[in-house]
């Protein structure tokens, strides 16, 4: 059995060994995708002196009054020379004549007719309200790195730039196969000693919310055959990741790891001393071709999930150069039962008190609740050392 | 001109009294869906009592030695019958027989040939481990509520009430169109006077990131024929929100205000006392067959995207009962000049310092660096009353 932080850092070593593929997408099509190349800006930006205000613009000196000698709207410049006593109405963004070098804004002037005048409480300094040329960034320096994930205000950037199609990497491709003779289709109702198959849908949720590709294998029985053909056919699939839930427990149901073993999967760890989702699974299939990370997750529907969030989210995270999972810290509302010394990911809801975070972990700690995990909106991270934690103690939440 | 407050309460006013319309979809198709309707369960959660352990399931007594009489695995039930002297080995999950009411870990037990005996050190109580039926949830009650977003958690929920399909609200469809005699297409390099048109691409993002649809209809000059026909196209599409950009602002080439009023757009709130940003138009088309809310942005690039951010996503999040913008207390690394009685939101970048929440307000302020907008990973809220905030003080953050 390894520790929490043994097991991360293990897969994490894995992980990074995988190739990155990258390919080109238009910038619409970007969206939440990963820069696979540094973007540099092929002017400067802004790619002249703008005004910052509507205004009017001066050549500044002591004056007062102006006279209006023409207007400059965006994308209407004409190239007016001024002297010290020309005023141009400019409005917000719009280039500045070379020879003026201050706005004054419209709210500080009074205009009649041809000329404008400083209204009696205003003042203004030279060169205020001028966005210089390259101010916001130089030609040829870096606007974007290589490694930003694209959003609105990414891709907002990398537009300026003129990419209209940049490098991305390409998302990873997991496939999710579930295992268990207690499994029925969703669409069946259960009878008996069987339930529904629900990780192979929270599974493919979670690898989609990261914005990589799930393909779905659905679920099979204990039968080492059949399971023996299905782990067979993944890989030789085109993909990086394979989790599978359930056998990776005690028992003669649970024959996964045997299987993986005898398919050539290298064993990095089998359990770790967390909760829940002790029994985790960690190996990595590899042969001329491709190298396939291999989780083998706990078939209980909480144990699986929270394993996906502590251990593949953050090693996905940590492939992609991405700021790993926010951590806050909440006061706990109840006392909280943990008399092991394994470290515990407990179900719990965060919400701002009046300051401060609070977290309620009223949620049913029993791996068994996956309606009460559903309504949960955060993990709380109990250290392997800390037992029983009370009501008033803080405590570190991430959000899920 | 309005305050911020006002603003956001007048179009959330407005919103709601948009149609929800819903639709059906695949399970796997539901992620990040709103879903429609309350979901309940049609089975006991879960159907029977199992064992949250592997172990042996024994009928409570002060014995320490038992004979095992059979083993029941997940899916394998068979209705053995205990006596007290009798012992079932049960893996985690699997349904316990009736005549049994305690599972005993592995870990506590000695097995030798057909019997098994407790540990010297370890004890047990009546009871334990076992994950009784309906325990998580009672048929009939709601597992997941109407407006719950979809995610891995929720997911798994839905699947094991048997739900193939769910109910979800179809996305608001937004039409997003920029004006502005300086726009350029992003594949030419600005030159004289012009800027690339990144507007359509943020605000596009920023619609796609919330889980909607954009309609992205490009950018137009400042021509009131053209503009107008543009807006009259966009008015006869399948949409419940129009965003401009541009023409917002004061001056000849700011006719959009006028335009909106010409073809029936009721005038909601023109300029809103903030930084940047202040320019915002809103108003809200309607005829006998629909209801478009129109945002008038203003064009430019920073401001445009606050403002999505300060008006646009609160009040969608508020049409599908999502939780608000959750806000993070951090520590000022610098002064911040503010000197109006607007309400600024300024670019930061956020960071856990050593305990607490950092934030640092380097990124120019100006509203023509775009580049160090999309650096920022946060707005820093600094309220109408605040001035001239100082290194040390604690400012309200959210994430962008």
């Amino acid at each position: 059995m390894v520790s929490y932080k043994d097991a991360l850092e293990i897969i994490k070593n894995e992980i990074q060994k995988l190739t990155l593929h990258q390919e080109e997408v238009d910038l619409l099509d970007s969206i939440n995708r990963i820069l696979a190349e540094d973007v540099t800006a092929d002017t400067d930006m802004p790619p002249f002196n703008n005004s910052a205000m509507d205004g009017y613009a001066v050549k500044f000196s002591e004056r007062k009054k102006w006279n209006i000698i023409g207007e400059i709207s965006a994308g209407n410049y004409s190239s007016i020379t001024l002297t010290k006593s020309d005023a141009v109405l400019i409005t917000t963004g719009s280039k500045i004549p070379a020879s003026a070098d201050t706005v004054i804004p419209i709210e500080d002037l009074d205009v009649e007719g041809k000329t404008v005048s400083l209204k009696p409480a205003a003042k203004y300094k030279k060169g205020i309200n001028i966005r210089e040329k390259g101010s916001d960034l130089h030609s040829g320096q870096i606007a974007v790195n290589q490694f930003t994930k694209i959003g609105p205000k990414v891709i907002a950037a990398l537009a300026s730039c003129g990419k209209e199609r940049v490098k991305v990497y390409q998302k990873l491709k997991a496939a999710i196969l579930s295992t268990g003779d207690e499994l029925i289709p969703v669409i069946q109702k259960p009878s008996e000693d069987k339930i529904r198959s629900s990780n192979n849908y929270s599974l493919y949720a979670a690898i989609a919310e990261v914005d990589h590709s799930p393909i779905n294998l659905g679920f099979v029985k204990d039968d080492k055959n059949i399971v023996r053909q299905k782990i067979k056919d993944a890989f030789e699939m085109d993909i990086e990741i394979l989790i599978t839930s359930g056998g990776v427990s005690v028992g003669k149901y649970d024959f996964l790891k045997e299987l993986f073993k005898e398919l050539g999967v290298k064993e990095k760890f089998w359990r770790v001393n967390i909760k829940p989702g002790k029994p985790l699974y960690f190996g990595v299939y590899e042969n001329k071709k491709k190298k396939i990370l291999v989780f083998g997750l706990p078939g209980n529907p909480v144990s699986s999930l929270v394993n996906f969030n502590v251990f593949i989210k953050p090693a996905i995270d940590y492939l992609y150069h991405q700021t790993p999972i926010i951590f806050l810290t909440a006061v706990l509302q109840e006392d909280l039962k943990k008399r092991d010394n394994k470290r515990h990911f407990s179900r719990g809801f965060i919400f701002k008190g009046s300051g401060e975070w609070s977290v309620t972990s009223k949620y049913s700690q029993s791996s068994g609740s996956l309606v009460e995990m559903s309504r949960a909106n955060c993990l709380i991270v109990l250290e392997e050392e800390k037992l029983n934690p009370v009501k008033g103690e803080r405590v570190k939440c991430f959000l899920i």
